[in-house]
């Protein structure tokens, strides 16, 4: 399931800036191996996580929950800025059946360094592996929701 | 812990061949955000699993096993021909009080398109959320020893 | 000789835009392999051409210019923009004694698709196969000034 | 015109060896951006050139001397390692209407690093910008034959 952020930004070279135009998942997901995983897409959205409203909170949080029935696992595609809230959205609607897994990137795919591709990879493992719960995993770790919040500083997230 | 394997192979323009030379681990973890782990390099071996002897898997296993006692998880870089026999090695000398995660690559990092990155990320994170035992993390998948092989003709690892 | 444009912008993880801060030009020339080539290495400004007075375009022609009194070429790294502008600038101080080279790029070098390389590339081979006179190289052809303008929908240069 | 050497060689996940089985031209071409230029594909041989016979050379000469009578320039893509006598037989049939260059790479083009791209780059340009004759063109160099040889050690071509 994608929403956007900068893990999914591309280059307009006409205008010369970053933007979330197209969703680049598919592309990520052709570059990995996966065995044994079988993946339903869902283009939720496509925004930048800092231009998100309350609304789009609140129908990610209940996409994530419906799409936990029905599969084994739910990783969600999030601008980090505004993903520990749409992780604190869905938590606040229950623990869910399966593990929903949110991750995104500081440095968008169509970089010559990014962390996307790792971070993506993890979150579809960690889906695999971990408890019922809400998670964000990137970085090499899987922190649980509640008390998640990005450290802006260092680029990274952290557990209060 | 690194004991060679397609994964770390190298190429020599001189003879014109893929070997293993130099370890590329450090340059492959180098690439990758890592938050919250702390990593001992063990340099063991740097060998293509074809040409391990059976002294070569004991002291892998028997590697595996001590530091496990010592580390909150041990990921092993391997072959991926000979590493169920490594693997099989270090469960039947228990099972180890932590994850003990074997992982390797059916393309070498130096290639342009290679599972490498993607496996060596699966085994780090793996080996954070599994129970002790020893496993398998490569291409999407974790799977617990024993009974664990390669299919070559899939190019990748199956539970029998 | 560099000063900036798209083809050394670099991503900052912090505010999330594409700036002209550090000159990629030094890791640019590093991934290539040149022989018998001995190049000095100028770091002019590091301007978006958008954002060129004047006075940046004059200071450039004159350097160009200089330059091309002591050493066997010129290479000049520009944003695309304005680059006709600086060319045209140069050869209106009169024919230099050596090829002077300007080259820029489309997709900045931090990209995974990148025209970057291809045009420092061509600009430096260029360089030293030309005729004395005043060129745009990028995207596999070498245009004499005078007459050359970008035509931003083709993202390209050509003849008028 | 491409006949195969390193430039090339493609990585066989099975066998673990780096061979000429596909030529991997289209795909490099494909990822440079060529403005007013128009490519005809030959694929003459997919051959490393140590595997050359006497009449391997004698076809590529007498190959690249025909398509020189109807095009602008032809460039040849061939292994390093008997490169300059594919060059010489050329020469030997006299010298050609147009620029004949040859090109090759030290490191193929499937490596993560890799002299390919860069090489490829250089004989499309040089081959509009040279008078007619026979060269190698790589490392940001044109030589012309004759007199050129490959530096086994310094891994790549020199002036006799």
């Amino acid at each position: 399931m994608s929403t956007g952020g900068t893990i999914e930004k591309t280059y307009d070279a006409f205008s010369g800036v970053l933007q979330n135009r197209v969703s680049v998942l598919d592309v990520m997901l052709g570059s990995l191996e996966l065995r044994g995983i079988v993946i339903d897409r869902l283009a939720l959205m496509n925004k930048d996580s800092l231009d998100m409203t309350p609304d789009d909170h609140a129908l990610i949080a209940e996409t994530a929950q419906r799409e936990a029935r029905t599969h084994d696992g739910v990783v969600v595609v999030h601008g980090t800025d505004r993903l520990a809230r749409s992780g604190d959205a869905t938590l606040a609607l229950g623990v869910p059946p399966v593990p929903v897994v949110f991750t995104g990137a500081m440095r968008p795919f169509e970089l010559r360094t990014t962390d996307a591709l790792q971070n993506l990879t993890e979150a579809l493992l960690a889906v695999q592996l971990t408890a019922p719960g809400v998670y964000v995993v990137m970085h090499g770790q899987a922190l649980a929701f509640p008390g998640v919040e990005k450290d802006p500083r260092a680029g990274t997230f952290i557990k209060r």
